[in-house]
């Protein structure tokens, strides 16, 4: 498993100092490596020849020709644009920059909804600063859906064309929709802790891998509640999320950059109720 | 809850009766029943207004206008095109018919996953005599996607253009891929059979809806179980899954017409492991 980009910098780099220039030269890196991500990946989308194997003998864990040809699309354009950043990428790990900046690449989240045909699964972009992710986006390349936060930008570009992306507002446990991947989450101690959660909503849905975060930032669910995640698992989510209003942390209600236990939340309110189920037991 | 309709009729026909112009009529009709639940199903989907309300006290079981519009354009096609057919809608139950044809009619199959916003949900459609649905499709609006099956047909139409359907050979349990839509998978007895085939195959994936049945039929998975269904939620899938070479049966390897406990298999190899492993109990 690669291990998580030393945050701190020589270079610490603030988005205060961020030029609109440069912004404007990370925004359109981020759209041409999610281009080329959405290529590489729909090459190999139900494909009849797309061949799995386990990188972990202990569970399936699939690689796919997908995930790597995705990834190495992304660091060939992210080399030839932006060759001072660093890049964190699921497949190859780290690639140490000098610019302060960070690209943290999840080339396709969601191998086994891939694998299977499910239109869920999502490339994942951030960029971010020792603070962490500054910009994001959830690209889900067969549906054409780009969910893009960050930068004073929170919208969707999809079949229906362009939207702006909002979170929405408070509403008691017992009216909220929760979603998160597995239903078995994590240790006991962490299923137990989902249960109670679980228990208090309205209604719980799982299976959607990240395109349940890209549903958070387009206000049609409430909570995404996970265990285990890796950075480049939650980097573009919470960038996106945040953008559009909501609120990414642990289950302790710290920063959630570097994975582990996430909770997503449409708002302060209902991430305050959910968290204090979370942290009942 | 509406009544299944009398499958038997004054007027049996059977698929071998159907002339190649009634044949090219029901197909056409069929099309434009999902073309007209499309636009009325999207109109609502992810709409800021949309509201549910409950038809059952025990569940959450929305009701949304999504779905009773579309029902409602399709059955006005139908008083139109074909007149002399039974209709067997979820919303607005049987409409008895004299031409010995039923269509069975789902206008939103997950509507739980269309009130959260994802993509799964679909309308299923089915047209058939006294032997059960003859041809059917399974659509989904926001992507586009639309699988098709009866009639000599099997294929889809999509955002990659149309490819012809055909579910997977052979292989074993351990490398099948079951879908389910809810984890708690009916009765304490039902869950427990399920969980038999669960624990023998390399993957289990939920949430998916009726999409799961056109992942079966487009050759990505080996195996969908389910319980509790109604014949609205079988027919269409049933008769996409059947052109593409599939099986699908009850739990003791009969007719799944009606609904109730649904195996769905790619292949009568896995169908039968699934189900010796489902009747073990």
């Amino acid at each position: 498993m690669p291990q998580s980009p030393r945050q701190s910098s020589a270079q610490p780099l603030c988005a205060a100092d961020l030029s609109p220039a440069l912004i404007d030269e990370l925004t359109t890196t981020a759209h041409a490596l999610a281009d080329a991500a959405r290529k590489a990946s729909l090459r190999w989308f139900r494909h009849p020849g797309l061949a799995a194997e386990s990188k972990e003998s202990q569970r399936f864990d699939p690689v796919t020709l997908g995930d790597r040809e995705a990834e190495i699309a992304m660091r060939e354009i992210l080399a030839r644009l932006r060759p001072d950043d660093a890049v964190f990428g699921e497949e190859q790990g780290v690639t140490e920059g000098s610019s302060g900046l960070t690209w943290v690449l999840d080339p396709i989240d969601g191998t086994r909804g891939f694998l299977s045909g499910t239109p869920t699964w999502g490339v994942l972009i951030a960029v971010g600063d020792a603070s962490g992710p500054l910009y994001g986006l959830i690209d889900q390349p067969y549906i054409g859906e780009r969910f893009e936060g960050g930068f004073g930008r929170a919208r969707l570009q999809g079949p229906q064309g362009e939207q702006p992306l909002a979170c929405r507002g408070p509403r008691g446990l017992d009216q909220a929709i929760l979603f998160s991947t597995f239903p078995e989450i994590g240790s006991p101690a962490e299923a137990a802790a989902f249960q109670r959660v679980a228990g208090a909503v309205k209604l719980v849905r799982y299976g959607m891998d990240c395109y349940a975060y890209a549903l958070l930032a387009a206000g049609q669910i409430d909570l995404v509640i996970e265990a285990g995640l890796q950075a480049y698992d939650i980097q573009g989510p919470m960038a996106v999320i945040r953008a559009a209003g909501g609120i990414v942390t642990n289950w302790q209600g710290g920063d959630a950059a570097q994975g582990g236990q996430v909770i997503a939340a449409a708002n302060p309110e209902i991430h305050a109720a959910a968290l204090a189920l979370l942290q009942a037991g």
